[in-house]
């Protein structure tokens, strides 16, 4: 069984872009791949430091939503990165092999950097690619599910595992090169009509909202705003919700938007019909959500004994390591 | 008792700068003070990462090194520095609470970057002296004896410290702000007048130099260029044969300074006059040398003991600082 790594930042709870972007295909892979899941406390630090209630809050928030969404406790092994000093010390050692230059021509380092400033870029913040790879390979994952935009990621990984081998391989493979997963998830946007759905944003909808909560945030979704009256033809193409129905009512939405453009149901109606189809997404979620917020203890023992088992082969890879670069004795 | 941190790069044997700059003032410290040494091996990796031979063998002679010059291994604590996860730890705790820029302004970066280039300056060299606040505050030490020219590294490690207590502390002290043990220690320079005495110089008198391979490196110390003949009056103040003997000869230093001015000694007598006295402060050295040399499994077992020793602070140290953070469960 080949292994994947994935996972989340502990910096808030979950919301429906991350599903459909992410989490959905994972309840998928965990049949196919042994799928490690890492709870990414150290990696939340690099933006928020200077929140550490709301990291250590969003641990348990972080891994109910993986379990509410159907991961299986039993077959997957989630951890918290906290916990993996091998991550640690992975992330020093690659630290030698990646020069300053290359990390800052790293595009997702430009992208969170044009969000966040360059003054202040922090030294942590810089080395998020080096620290992701340290992820990735203690324990020697095959693959990482990404979406295109992460791939300048798993290639700057690449790259480091290469430097790695050649220089402390000596013919041999010594970490293992992680290849990417590609998966073609569509993002899905802010119900602000905002490109992108985001827990900094407001425009959420979030994995642990309640039905009343759901209704209320999809009425209060953009939609055209050319469509003045009830009688007006609608576009779905400057829509949120007909996105939405397009992610979450995939059946209907080609009939939905016949409907939009002859003004043959009106936007109240379209909003009712899509707040009932994501209710009826969230309802069996919401049903084991409740079952481990009265269980925290039950989720702390599946984070401890996935962060056991993280840390047995993190501490294998990390004498192979050592050995490979003569840092032993 | 108050604690100490010092060491030393594992990037080859020590010599007489060392000595003179360092270690000959450790062994009067280990006397009042809890005694750290650290063997720092991922720190060598910044500079010699392609050489990992170099640095594993050099574990071995810079703890035989240190030994020989009269530290006592059941009085001081000497570890390996990749044993230690809590320094790892710190330094990506501490990467987030330091700015790129700061950094870059760092005069010790500067002047390293100086000898070995910006283009390919590493990430892991950057972090040079974030690492090193680590290596400091995992155990708490309280004083780092230095030279001034090393107090932008204790007050960088002290600003990260200061920061940590603030973001962290909720009002108390969570990791020890260390000060600087100032020793106004020479620098002693090389054999060929170059103002520093270096590893990879070639111009060093090392610890573990036989008496003979002395003699002869002192006979090619650069002298008076402008003495030619023997009945030349020499000046002092151009020759390193004098430095030498002011550091190693300090009682006879003004008469030879005089002999020399006046003629009335030669340099290779006066080399030899050098020799003997760096023989016979080697002498004892090379005794206790002998010994660790025959028994390289007793040095291991001290450098292991020492690890652990190191392991079970830092293990507490981080502990607090995890719980401080709120990056726990």
């Amino acid at each position: 069984m080949k292994r994947i790594l994935t996972g989340d930042r502990t910096t808030g709870r979950l919301h429906l872009g991350h599903y459909v972007g992410s989490l959905q295909n994972r309840v998928k892979l965990q049949e196919e791949y042994d799928t490690f899941i890492i709870l990414a406390d150290v990696q939340a630090l690099t933006t928020h430091f200077e929140r550490p209630e709301l990291i250590n809050k969003s641990i348990y928030d972080v891994a109910i939503d993986n379990l509410s969404v159907g991961l299986n406790p039993n077959r997957i092994t989630m951890f918290l990165q906290s916990k993996i000093g091998a991550i640690a010390e992975l992330t020093v050692f690659y630290s030698m092999l990646v020069s300053v230059n290359s990390l800052r021509h790293n595009p997702t380092i430009k992208t969170e950097v044009t969000q966040y400033g360059y003054d202040d870029l922090s030294y942590g913040f810089l080395g998020y690619p080096v620290s992701q790879a340290a992820d990735i390979t203690f324990c020697s994952a095959d693959l990482v599910p990404v979406g295109e935009d992460q791939l300048p990621h798993i290639e700057q990984a690449r790259k480091i595992v290469r430097r790695f081998n050649d220089l402390y391989g000596n013919g041999k493979i010594i970490i293992k090169q992680p290849d990417a997963l590609i998966s073609n998830t569509p993002r899905l946007i802010g119900l602000d009509g905002n490109s992108k759905m985001g827990k900094s944003l407001g425009n959420a909808i979030y994995l642990s909202d309640t039905s009343e909560e759901v209704n209320l945030k999809v009425r209060s979704a953009i939609t055209d705003k050319n469509r003045i009256k009830r009688t007006d033809p609608g576009n779905p193409e400057v829509c949120t919700v007909s996105k939405y129905h397009e992610a979450f009512n995939c059946s209907e939405y080609q009939n939905i938007c016949e409907m939009c453009r002859s003004a043959s149901i009106g936007c109240a109606a379209c909003k009712t019909l899509l707040s009932k189809k994501i209710n009826s997404l969230l309802a069996p979620f919401r049903e084991k959500r409740a079952y481990y917020e009265e269980r925290k203890a039950e989720v702390r023992d599946i984070i401890l004994a996935g962060s056991n088992r993280a840390n047995l082969i993190g501490n294998e890879t990390m004498e192979v390591v050592k050995k490979a670069m003569s840092i032993y004795m």
